[in-house]
């Protein structure tokens, strides 16, 4: 049997040690650290989703604020909204819950967000630092959350031949562009490759993202190679609602070294590498 | 023997082509297009790459202003005339001859130019046009010049092979994602790549940029494919000073089906590239 990659296991360790961590500054005399989430219409997932940052900010002894902006609001509203964040001294992060209704201009408002508190990693600014590889960018969530697995479990990335499924600017890229930053040599693969295998096959490791079942299949893999499932499809099992990702567990899982699962993989270590952005921004602000 | 890429040819054409257009711009009672170049110091390098673009852009109908500082300059006195170039009308394009002196802090120029002027395609903005695949993002020259080189002999990207060796932000990483946009599954190596061979062997498309001489053999490739070399080292034989890409051009052109000869490839092209960069800058401020 393979090495389960264990998200919720992690996610568990980070939500241990960032709640020590803010209790010891809390201690010293610093505010807790503020996350904002402005959520504009009522998306069914965008609400379970900011439930679940909520609860777990709540749980480290963080703030989250719940900027909750109904459907028919403008952009200057919104722009207005996001500007009096930005120079709250109390707010440490910002982030615009995706999607967003049609009317809206999702690249005005993502670039409006002040870069320090952009703790998505999606303005030019932020997305400038992850291309030069400069210190102090904020890298997306996903992504750190893939780094943080591969680190977790001390899997070397730096010399290996990483294949990213998926060109994504939220996941595909910048998980490619971080990976090639500390030493991977990356292959981007999509919706365009000609004979995925040919290249999985090739590869040290695999992260998929494209939201697609059974994607990876045991025709892409062969042992020794480790595999990080980022795909999420809801599909619909007996009437039952259910996550699945882009690889074929139960084959792949007879055939590799280690392996991400989904549920229980990169999912719940989103939310927690989100928070570890926040708390990363808001030791800046405090100056620690 | 193999189809030679040659860039000396397709910077003729670009030059002549851009010529004509400027031509009928001007009898249209338009100004000319306008490149402003800043240069700190004296490095002979710079002295004699702006000497070039000058040339060019002269050669076509476009203005070029060399704005030639001392290299005792400060920050601030560049910045300052960075922003009048920004709002003065008659400059379409600006660019920071690079290298700079130690004491200049490079980012904070090159961000200081407004993105519609960027004609290097290096402010967050443009990068960020990049990532995301927006239209009307500039893009840096020589991935525009290798994108031109492909072009120009209907070399087809989508779905190919193609391995980017280089990492670099001016030349690598762009040229790497503007090939990804295009639908091409793009490997990046590097110096951290262990056994290069393994990946250029599994290219459909070779384009290196590295600036190592011979780091391309024999070895490296194999027939039917095509060969892009980006790069650019100064040797010296028998005391005269020569230019010598990242190719062992005798040995690989023995193989391959295309190459791109240095000097004569990629070299000519990137100035008219940046020219037709500062073109459609113009075109954009035309309202054309």
């Amino acid at each position: 049997m393979p090495l389960i990659l264990d998200g919720k296991k992690i996610n568990s360790e980070i939500r241990q040690d960032l709640s020590t961590r803010i209790a010891i500054n809390l201690a010293d005399g610093f505010a807790k650290p503020c996350l904002a989430i402005i959520q504009i219409g009522n998306t069914k997932e965008s609400t379970k989703y900011i439930e679940h940052k909520k609860k777990f900010g709540h749980t480290i002894g963080a703030e989250v604020l719940h900027i909750h902006l109904p459907d028919t609001v403008s952009d200057s509203e919104v722009l207005k909204e996001i500007s009096s964040l930005n120079t709250d001294d109390s707010v440490h992060g910002i982030i615009i819950q995706l999607p967003l209704p049609k009317h809206i201009d999702r690249d005005v408002l993502v670039e409006a967000v002040i870069s320090s508190k952009d703790v998505d990693g999606l303005t030019s600014e932020n997305i400038r630092g992850l291309w030069t590889n400069d210190k102090g960018y904020i890298l997306p969530a996903t992504a750190r959350a893939i780094l943080t697995m591969l680190d977790y479990y001390d899997i070397q990335v730096s010399g290996k031949k990483v294949v990213v499924v998926g060109r994504s600017t939220l996941v595909g890229k910048p998980t490619a562009m971080a990976l090639i930053n500390k030493g991977a040599t990356v292959t981007v693969c999509h919706s365009g490759t000609v004979k995925l295998a040919d290249h999985t096959l090739e590869a040290d490791i695999i992260i998929s993202a494209v939201g697609f079942p059974r994607l990876i299949d045991e025709h892409c893999v062969r042992p020794h190679q480790v595999i990080i499932d980022v795909g999420t499809t809801f599909i619909k099992d007996e009437e039952v609602e259910k996550i699945t990702g882009d690889v074929d567990y139960n084959a792949v899982s007879q055939i590799v070294a280690a392996i991400s699962p989904v549920p229980g993989g990169v999912g719940p270590l989103t939310v927690s590498s989100l928070f570890q952005n926040v708390y990363d921004a808001y030791l800046k602000k405090i100056g620690k």
